[in-house]
């Protein structure tokens, strides 16, 4: 190892311990803080940041990744290391101080702000917010710097490496492959599965979640399943990673495929390696990547017949009232059924994307100075006429809905979609590999998936751009067809479909 | 306020932020993280607290405390930071980096071997260890200095502003006090109480003991009530105190009384006043002091007979099968039998500070070099003879029993005795204040003692070193007569003893 590498490593280490503590106040404030807390976390979350924010634009920093970035000798790890970390740096210094505490203090209101307009859809109430957001997000893209496109400078912050060309090419390419699968399915009139409103007990829920997710893989001993309203998970360290999942006030169906889209996150955190753990490199490389596994584990697996024919027998063991009568077939066409909805959150597999797509016109439009943050609901509303078919009766279920506007995340909903797309591709490459691998699933045996996941993918944590990576592990270029052959496919098969 | 008192503030406000944010990773690590956790754990907690002292010995601290020294508009709460501060900044510029490094190094080898030699009785094991730890501890108080004693310096950072001279005053009047209460209590037959063996179902106790906690005045919207092996108590912030009992493996009493000893910790975290919650000045003053509201909420409060003759038909309601045939004579008695016993944690109120009197003997002993540790297993056999009357068979049971030798605390142990005394005293003379305060107990009324503690003791936090603050809630002298008193009072009513 170098001098420079010998005289970096101490300060990864702590910056990696700053971020995993950072991670555990979050995590804590999530699932457990009392209510009363909120004022010191916040407080004490600010001052963990501000501390790993002067480590990270120290100077010496710098210096040490010039000298590093002459050095021939490097490991791959340490090469991806210093490609990182300068990513980081240089974004870290180019910001103002006083630009960061500006959006730091604008966002806090804004979220104040949406949170009380979203129930009485006052959009004109939030819009003054939203404008100062964008205008700030717009100064942190200039500051930042980008080659062809503003947006491109924020979409990097989530999916590095990635641009709106790309994203725009990927998103013509899904909207036009599913256009007919889209009007063929949507078209059919709603299933009715009494079986979905049955009551289902909240701690038969948790015994289920809890022996399900071991069973797909997830070490207990390295990690936590609580609750929290909204289901998450977060890696505190590496034989430390949390996921939440919600038993109260949600059906059978939420409590569970939210735990296992959740293990598909948490079996990635625990597939990192051990010996990147400080480093860069040893994180996962972008959150459309990370997505990528909790969509496959929700979709690819949960929602494959395979997989819900082994299911459904455990579940009629808890569940013998409320499930008893619901055949192999009735439960898979109601874990697959697709509807046009208002709301991303509660979107099927088939139309999740459109939402998206949406979003990601509007983002754009905006930070191309093409559209006005008071010309928003309008925008939202044909929108979603042209790409769902259906119209919001307001704007909390319309242009409302999500919170990212108002947290000053622009530029993120893009990494939703390329992780299905991602997960699809990923998914038909292992079917490629491992022959019958769906036959596995029959007898609950996901082990073949999760080695083949481990090594060309979770094994390889930041070693390579997320692209990169995928184009590696599909061994060619990444494309939206796999995504849309494989939704085809399925709905082929449950409605007898010629598309 | 005054220009350096502007310039300190924001220092003591992010070093509060790093407490509390450490605060969690110990409780965190104690109640949740999983086993795995516990490598990346202990590195995040080092970088925290090697953060926390850089920022508190940053010379510039020096020179604002001696500025604030010199001035006199200061408010009390401000004077009272100055002092603690001062003290906490010379203290941590004396220590040297390399004794400091090496007490850590030398207290996690130490624990771990104190850990593998208990259970096999093996004090030659941990000889050499604990021979290491107090040849450090020497070095650490002598580097702190002292006026009159080694130990002192030792004490002191447990129980600020109190002396090895105090303490052994203290002691000899309590062993002398008791000494009749001791032999006429002690002598009596064992009373067998059937439903103290019951098995009590684990959920129906945890019921009662979030039940009992908001009963007592815990405030759930600022605080938390968990689980963990050894019960405690941490205040991670103002709005955000947790305390933990335990169900598995114990009894009903042994849930039930942790819980209330607990939530005496827990009410005096959450009665300290806001407006000083980033000052040294805002915290509790000593260990004696926090310990002295633990233990009145446990003793003189959950063992007293008007509470007891309340708690019991709330018991038979959860447990009528184990409990109803138990009459409010029996249990009082059952919950305040004394007895000869060679474990510290297992001792009741007469005997506990027996044993505590050994433990500070044989430390001062250590510390005056008229012992030597390699003697320390026959002058602890020894001392159980002198002041219990009863030796160990083993030194599992005996001298390798506390963990606390073993992480280099030495000093700490009389803490306890002082808040027992503390206890007594200060629930003497709210009595005295307040008429008929234990007739409110009756009816499980205990906000009266609240208000008294918050008004008294709760709200003035550090403004004063704890002695002080006893000596003016008490409006004179401290002394072990209180608690001496109390002890005859309740012996002599429970067993008809003329002492």
């Amino acid at each position: 190892m170098t001098h420079a590498w010998n005289q970096l490593l101490p300060r990864l280490q702590e910056l990696a311990d700053l971020n995993s503590t950072a991670a555990l106040l979050y995590w804590d404030q999530a699932v457990l803080m009392p209510p009363k807390g909120a004022a010191g976390r916040a407080r004490s979350t600010a001052t963990l940041e501000s501390i790993a924010h002067n480590r990270l634009t120290d100077p010496a920093i710098g210096e040490l990744l010039n000298e590093l970035a002459a050095e021939d000798s490097l490991e791959e790890s340490q090469r991806a290391t210093v490609r990182i970390l300068k990513r980081e740096y240089d974004r870290a210094t180019k910001l103002p101080d006083k630009l960061v505490k500006e959006l730091a203090q604008v966002t806090g209101v804004a979220y104040q702000a949406w949170t009380e307009a979203k129930p009485i859809s006052d959009f004109a109430a939030f819009q003054p917010h939203l404008e100062k957001i964008v205008e700030l997000k717009k100064e942190q893209a200039d500051a930042i710097g980008f080659e062809r496109e503003r947006y491109d400078a924020l979409l990097d912050m989530y999916e590095p490496g990635m641009t709106s060309t790309e994203v725009e090419a990927m998103f013509s390419q899904l909207t036009e492959g599913l256009a007919p699968v889209v009007d063929a399915v949507l078209g059919r009139a709603r299933e009715d599965h009494e079986f979905l409103r049955g009551e289902y007990n909240d701690g038969a829920k948790e015994q289920l979640c809890r022996w399900l997710v071991e069973q797909l893989g997830f070490d207990t001993e390295g990690g936590r399943l609580d609750t929290s309203p909204h289901p998450f998970t977060s890696g505190i360290g590496l034989g430390d990673v949390r996921q939440t999942t919600r038993y109260a006030n949600v059906g059978l169906m939420e409590s569970l495929y939210a735990a296992i889209h959740e293990t598909g996150h948490a079996l990635y955190e625990q597939g990192l390696p051990a010996e990147w753990r400080d480093l860069p490199a040893g994180q996962v490389p972008s959150f459309g990547l990370h997505e990528s596994q909790s969509r496959m584990w929700e979709n690819q697996v949960g929602r494959n017949r395979c997989f819900t024919d082994w299911l459904l027998p455990h579940l009629k063991e808890l569940f013998e009232n409320e499930l008893g009568t619901a055949t192999p077939e009735e439960f898979h066409r109601a874990v697959n059924q697709p509807q046009r909805s208002l709301i991303r959150v509660e979107a099927d597999e088939l139309t999740y994307n459109l939402h998206i797509a949406l979003r990601f016109e509007l983002e754009l439009a905006l930070f191309r100075d093409e559209l006005a943050v008071a010309d928003l609901p309008d925008a939202w509303d044909e929108g979603m006429e042209k790409h769902l078919g259906v119209r919001p009766k307001s704007h909390a279920e319309g242009v409302l809905q999500d919170m990212h506007w108002s947290i000053g995340i622009q530029g993120y909903f893009p990494t939703y979609s390329l992780g299905t797309l991602y997960a699809a591709a990923f998914f038909a490459k292992a079917e490629s590999e491992l022959d019958g691998l769906t036959d596995d699933f029959r007898k609950g045996d996901t082990s073949r998936l999760l080695e083949w996941l481990r090594s060309n993918i979770h094994s390889k944590a930041s070693l390579y751009e997320a692209k990169d990576l995928a184009e590696k592990v599909l061994g060619g270029p990444f494309s939206a067809t796999p995504f849309v052959d494989y939704l085809k496919d399925k709905y082929r098969e449950l409605y007898d479909l010629s598309i």
